[in-house]
């Protein structure tokens, strides 16, 4: 299962709006017979790819699969079917399937005599799956925060200039971040101070990009329709352009029509109130009012609807203290770099706790030196019950 | 060199206002043959204990030492002669001595014909020494601010509760390095507000402080007298309690005569300005104003002079951004806990840099993770040209 697991990463940023899935199939006899990742949206399912590349050695085999096999038929056929047709003999899911169009698929496998396991390795297939298992279960976008801060926690100084406090190497990261998701996100109050394109410059493909050579199992075996797939689905998500969708949250539709974040080098929405008045030539998405602000749950349940599973969500700090006050931060991305400043904006603004019960508590999950900075990635140590 | 640099760090801690320092000495052959660290102020150099525990094995050896050997009578006699007395053909050292009063060894020796090398692993050998590095070449006393907060840069929250960001792990973390600092300080406006004691409260022995038994030649040899030296070091500092000075900078003297910090657990010192009017029953400093405070550089010439070597400055916000701003932190440990406030008091107030160009920039060091926190120790890029 920690091999499904390392498969379903590689198709991480390129599925949406489906899950990432990894499949190992092994033989009668417990040797690997076929691997497969789901690699993009509209591709072969990792179950497929992986029955394909172990042909008749899947007959009395077991399938380890990160996801529940789907049982619907969408652009690909159900996953169930194909199992029992394989003529597998077990199969292990690491999560169950949230989505209530596709679940069903471990009663039709038992329903066929199939041995299900269920619950196997469950933690770091939900990891790898985070942002899609948060759409599918909550109905709303999953949202990452990045800010970028001096050690003291100030995102410029105190004349507003902020160009550099980070290095090449995090505003790289910050690229790659950016561009494994499907929407960015940032406030009407940092567009009208920077301009900012709020578009994916990756300087070279992402690591998680690469698509390895698919492991092959140790004995020979003929080229198969499954090894075609996992080749196409290679070449066609390598060579993907995926373009991720601007999202500006503007109240009162202040964005500047000659704003960068208009120009055409990506499709743009601006969330503004209801009742905005506004002759601003943009798609425009009307939404509640909520707290002096915009109703942030709605933006992102309309997100979601329109397919968008992850938000890479940038700020400023008012925007951000909003959406951690309502418990809408699903992961925080900061970097620090190794600098004081002492005075000029904070990266978070009010977000609710005027007292240290009401702290925001997170966990890291990961610390890591990014060029001459430190990137560290958390997530709410109570999530999502926490979300209010 | 690099076994010289790991010995002379075991007496970090506990040498004031002496350095760290470490021997090793090999004998003719090459062979290990003695091994020594400084342990205490008025304890054996480590040039002596090392020699001692080498005995007739030193004539004709090399003796590699972390510092420039001594070469005035202190304490103890001068280490130079100790070399020559024990007949060590060659010495190597890695960082030459700052302090007036004990350079000259290596003339000495050289002038006795011994062979001497210098810079050899200097970069270690001045990290593991840079308190007191910083003490004897600048004259003032060396100054690691320490702050605790959350990931975006607020140590209380907005009503002034702050217990407890940071983890009993990071807590106890900091208990231990005020234990190994000369002197523990704070601002006025943190005894007001918090009224700490200001104690070092190690839960146990700190790492540093426990004395591995000494690596033995791998020859047998006799008990010597630098045999019993150096076992008579160790049980020494092993049972020694350091109590580190309390410093609260006070420019107007608000310090309450029933403030913590100001009871018998350990002395204190509170710096005024020399025209503060004040009854206040405490050892008071008076210092010259400067720039709405006091003269923080002669706040640290006075320190060193009363042998205060390392200073660890816990803040207030106010009085971090003023030694900030006059580039007077050496070294900066951040404790940051996975959190959020979004509003609050900053751990770090005006610093003097009002636009990006003038951010302090500094360079981490280490990047560790303590208990569910992350502990970040960085250094100024520039020190100490920077200091103003």
């Amino acid at each position: 299962m920690a091999r499904a697991v390392e498969l379903a990463r590689l198709g991480h940023g390129s599925t949406s709006p489906n899950p990432v899935v990894g499949c190992v199939v092994l033989d009668a006899e417990g040797r690997v017979a076929g691997e497969g990742f789901h690699a993009y949206a509209g591709g072969p399912h990792a179950e497929v790819v992986a029955l394909a590349q172990a042909g008749e050695r899947a007959r009395g085999g077991t399938a380890y699969v990160t996801l529940e096999p789907c049982d619907h038929t969408g652009r690909t056929g159900p996953c169930s079917r194909a199992l029992l047709e394989a003529g597998v003999a077990r199969v292990v899911v690491a999560v169950p399937d949230p989505n209530p169009k596709a679940a069903g698929g471990a009663a039709r496998l038992r329903a066929h005599g199939v041995a299900v396991t269920s619950g196997v390795l469950t933690e770091p297939a939900e990891r790898v799956n985070e942002e899609w298992l948060t759409y599918a279960r909550l109905g709303r976008a999953h949202v990452t925060w990045k800010f970028a801060a001096t050690l003291d926690g100030r995102s410029a100084a105190e004349d507003g200039t902020s160009q550099w406090i980070t290095s090449p190497e995090a505003r790289a990261d910050v690229h790659r971040m950016r561009a494994g998701a499907d929407a960015i996100m940032a406030g009407v109050g940092t567009v009208l101070a920077d301009d900012p394109r709020l578009t994916a410059r990756p300087e070279k493909a992402r690591p998680e990009m690469t698509r390895p050579e698919m492991t092959r199992p140790e004995t020979a075996r003929p080229e198969t329709a499954g090894s075609e797939a996992a080749r196409s689905g290679a070449t066609r998500s390598g060579s993907a352009v995926r373009v991720p969708l601007r999202v500006v949250v503007d109240t009162d539709a202040r964005t500047p029509q000659a704003a960068r974040v208009l120009d055409d080098a990506a499709p743009t929405l601006v969330a503004v109130a209801e009742d905005a008045g506004t002759d601003l030539k943009a798609d425009l998405l009307r939404l509640p009012r909520h707290d002096g602000g915009l109703d942030l749950h709605a933006l992102l349940r309309e997100l979601a609807a329109r397919d968008v599973v992850s938000v890479f969500l940038e700020g400023g700090p008012t925007l951000a203290g909003a959406f951690v006050a309502r418990g809408l931060v699903d992961r925080v991305v900061a970097y620090l770099a190794p600098a004081l400043l002492g005075s000029g904006p904070a990266a978070l603004g009010a977000a609710g706790a005027g007292t240290i019960a009401d702290l925001h508590r997170l966990t890291f999950d990961e610390i890591s030196p990014m060029g001459p900075d430190v990137r560290l990635i958390a997530r709410p140590a109570l999530h999502p019950g926490k979300e209010q």
